[in-house]
């Protein structure tokens, strides 16, 4: 994995999971990185998000560090914005920055008070253990009900040089668009401008995380940070720029297919295309309402060539259609012509509905141009067993 | 059970089904009923949904008698339009009337062909068969994955005599706000108009099955008529059309627990109840995001009090607020307190969370008047295991 220069990485065990599996992580930038993020839109959000959130407006997007912990969101917490301060605080002192250049972010269960002892003396352990090579140990233990960690990375040829982009995430379940109880960071030792990188991540999110879902529900401490270093010593020039973006993006579609694939007691990852609306904005409603349906999602998880409940689901999406324009495909075979049945080997199709990837595609005829592609998993009784005892 | 006056039922197996239980069922009204209805607000709509619609129309809300099928939906079939239209023009010449007073329904699977001749061979079993007890039949028959039958009655003194209203519907899973695979019929024998009879209808729909939701599908079948034929001879006084419209509306509200408490898979009913927004408007949306948490049904099915999960779908309802405001109530315990963990005795309130019916309820601080109530059910791995072969 070729991972962007100038980056540290530590990740140890605090004591905040029960497990003793690592929980709290950090990664460090040498020099201070231009940065831009987004957050969740929920009105209930976490001291740590409330924090990196006016961290970066105080430093106009520069960030030294991130500090990041699992199995405590610390939201609607007493202490939660003391707590998550006084971390920042130490992990500055440490890495001998400004608590502003800290971006703190966690992960858990919410509206439990986070004990901030384990983690302000861990510490010091995080940054002994600082290595450039730790990455996938931070992919770790951000970690909650993930199965597997989620990592990408990519090795890119500007114009002036070559760069690197790498990016790690977290996330299985509270997925939605407009984000999750996701914690993304894409990595790259370009020098880039936090003006651009904000534009950059923007457009990235909406194809990536923003076109994701699990199961409707969207957390209190979705945070996606994109953090450009110059390390490279490679500027992209105006040209490079687009290059650049569309590497981002992809790097951020990567990681929200990673997060649908591994979806709470998903067994398959679902990807939805929609095409031929009168707006991108659209063909986003039709694909959302689709991706976000239980009936679809049980129907894939058994196998079932159920088109009438994705036309269904695209017919309560809040856009206005004729159904006699609409075709869909299950696994590129057309199941549905014109809003009606159409002819396919019924057998066939449902075996190959068992594979790890199912394509649904929606097109309408006619001459729109809005289209727009979504992430999902299918709905099996294990996300049931896992989040009916999550705190137990 | 006292049932209206001047109504018939009779319901018998036509073969729709693969499993023997009656399929297709009548209701008759002597005289014909004046008629108000809702149907799905779904872009993809049965041709019964249609035919319906069309006839009442024509009719300026009359109805002679309902026919309805399960275990087809016709819906997004090629032959749908005709189909129906056969099976009205049949049931009107056998009922001596004209085919616009048939109100037809279906429900069932979407997008297979409706074979019209088991049907069309039915009709004349029906009416032979036809008697004012028979009202539990029909509501036998038009049950799908529903686990029990759902009905109800309720006697009225108004000033100028008894009136008599029964409800019958059926639902339990593709159910949400603004409708649901659900059939629903409320019959009196009062005299009102049928203008009366819409808003009345439209009313009682919001404080029922608008505020209804098992897994946010909304289905293309969806139809609830409110019927009055006056065989009772009372016509309700200015001042008792209120009393007979609360009737209705506790009765629509009965119909409505009843479809949430056997949601597909459904061990409990959930009843969210919203209070001190600034509208019923968001009342309603906070509302109606608790309810179609999968994170919070699945919490109440593991007898979990994660009150975290609901605040969180509280914030992202797309309602404005404040948490610190917020006080969570889980069975009148309150858990959360301004936002903040509550001091409440977990042990008891889990045993407590294992009843059959669990009360969710959100206030917000201050002199907001709206509020909202939403019916759902928990969230089990049933569920999953219903909705993945249910055409297999």
């Amino acid at each position: 994995m070729k991972l962007p220069l100038g980056y540290r990485y530590a990740a140890v065990y605090a004591g905040i999971r029960k497990d003793e599996r690592d929980d709290v992580a950090l990664i460090v930038s040498d020099p201070p990185a231009q940065a831009a993020a987004v957050f969740t839109t929920n009105m209930v959000q976490a001291a740590p998000v409330r924090q990196a959130r006016s961290n970066l407006r105080s430093t106009r997007g520069r960030v030294a560090a991130i500090l990041v912990n699992a199995g405590n969101a610390n939201c609607a917490t007493r202490t939660g914005d003391r707590v998550t301060l006084a971390l920042c605080k130490a992990a500055a002192k440490a890495l001998k920055t400004r608590k502003e250049m800290i971006l703190p972010a966690s992960t858990g269960v919410i509206g439990v008070e986070l004990d901030p002892k384990p983690l302000l003396d861990a510490i010091p352990k995080l940054t002994a253990a600082l290595s450039p090579s730790a990455f996938e140990s931070v992919a770790r233990a951000m970690m909650t009900t993930d199965t597997r960690m989620k990592i990408v990375s990519r090795e890119l040829q500007l114009g002036k040089g070559i760069i690197r982009i790498a990016g790690l995430t977290k996330g299985a379940g509270m997925i939605q668009p407009n984000m999750a109880t996701t914690l993304g960071f894409v990595l790259t030792d370009a020098d880039v401008p936090a003006k651009q990188l904000r534009e950059i991540l923007s457009r990235a999110a909406r194809r990536s995380y923003h076109s994701l879902t699990v199961d409707g529900d969207m957390s209190t401490n979705d945070t996606l940070a994109l953090l450009a270093n110059g390390a490279a010593g490679v500027k992209p020039h105006r040209d490079d720029l687009q290059t650049f973006s569309a590497a981002v993006t992809e790097v951020m579609e990567s990681l929200a297919e990673q997060i649908a694939a591994d979806g709470e007691g998903a067994k398959k990852l679902i990807v939805v295309r929609v095409t031929g609306f009168k707006t991108e904005e659209d063909a986003r409603k039709v694909g959302r309402a689709i991706a976000n349906s239980p009936l679809v999602k049980t129907a894939i998880a058994g196998s079932d060539p159920n088109w009438g409940r994705i036309l269904s689901a695209a017919g309560y999406s809040g856009i206005s259609f004729d159904p006699r324009d609409i075709d869909v495909y299950l696994q590129n075979v057309r199941v549905c012509q014109r809003g009606l049945a159409a002819d396919y080997d019924e057998d066939q199709l449902k075996s190959r509905l068992d594979e790890s990837e199912v394509h649904i595609r929606v097109e309408r005829q006619g001459r729109g141009k809005g289209q727009a592609r979504f992430f999902t998993c299918d709905f099996t009784e294990d996300y049931i067993r896992i989040n009916g005892s999550y705190r137990t």
